[in-house]
């Protein structure tokens, strides 16, 4: 990897998001967050300024990092936009839920008094951030997004690539997510292909970086 | 409490369950496997031979306490109805989800691709795990259950408690759940209500087992 003239700043986002349906109830995914804690710790080991916008996750911070907890995706979307602008690189390996009810309960709901059989949970989009990101980037940013993919992995995330205005995505098939360990394929903005071991994400989030900031 | 004859055999559930709406979204809730473990904890140094069915949760298992880990809802009422006809003491600490999408897709759900807007999740009611054991419970038996609830509280638990066919409720406001401490009302099926004080959920578990085995 280069030597760098500057700090360099690196803001990550790591873990699910939670999107409450009424006060104890909500929808979320597999996310443990260990991918991005492990990208911000290894980025911080590479002497970088890092900052990690972290779902709810049961994970210490890594040493030298600057955390900022959230729930939701409209939460995560405050923390990363407000600190988005000064930073030379962002990596969003977070889950962040594609939908949120749209609407909160703020008695919980009760089976006996739902409303209507059969019940359902109405959604409506959360915000994309990686593709605001994408919108807004500075002409030296380096912003790298993850794909998880249970089918169609290349072809799939070389479209959210493309469509997210990335420079790097990391595709992954969704037995990732949770999971110790993980594979993957680095695809670069450029066309480059680069398949990645099964690592342990400890050791694959060095690699990542190794290519991202080379 | 009573020196007992012969060893209580005691049935614990805990934490939330997860009912999945694709490979890695899911519908769950902030119980965090405290109480029921605390409980699980507690009976075992009463020296009650215990069985703990516990849904996702990040805590470690209670000396000498068997554990069977469960998901869904679904997986918690095969567990429970494999153990509950030979235990003296069921107590239904779990935040068992009371909905679960009515099909779980089996590739990931992409955003792109969702067929309808606006995108909803229908749901199908879970079995009532309580009800049922409720329904089947042996002469000696004895059934506890929990109440959360954000708004009328006690009215909303003595409900519950004749409905399900308990001989105990554990009422109790949703700020508990996934909270260190709480606070309850314990309420019997002869009518007895016992306000407890704000504890550690450890030491509620002792005075809560006091009543119900004394």
């Amino acid at each position: 990897m280069k030597s760098f003239e500057k700090t360099l700043r690196i803001l990550i986002t790591a873990g699910p998001t939670r999107e409450y349906i009424d006060p104890v109830r909500y929808l979320s995914n597999d996310s443990s967050g260990q991918m991005g804690f492990s990208l911000a710790a290894a980025a911080r080991r590479l002497g970088c300024d890092v900052t990690l916008v972290a779902g709810p996750v049961a994970l210490p911070t890594p040493a030298g990092v600057k955390r900022i907890d959230v729930i939701s995706a409209r939460d995560m979307q405050c923390a990363v936009t407000k600190v988005s602008a000064k930073t030379d690189v962002i990596i969003m390996a977070a889950a962040v839920a594609d939908w949120r009810p749209s609407r909160t309960s703020r008695a919980k709901i009760k089976k006996t008094t739902a409303s209507s059989k059969p019940h359902s949970i109405a959604l409506i989009e959360n915000p994309d951030i990686l593709a605001e990101l994408g919108k807004k980037k500075k002409p030296h940013q380096i912003l790298v997004g993850f794909a998880l993919e249970t089918e169609k992995l290349e072809r799939n995330a070389r479209a959210k690539l493309a469509h997210k205005r990335c420079d790097w995505i990391v595709a992954n098939l969704s037995t990732s997510i949770g999971a110790r360990q993980s594979s993957a394929i680095l695809i670069s903005a450029d066309g480059r292909r680069t398949p990645l071991p099964r690592l342990l994400k400890e050791d694959l989030a060095v690699v990542i970086l190794s290519h991202v900031l080379g």
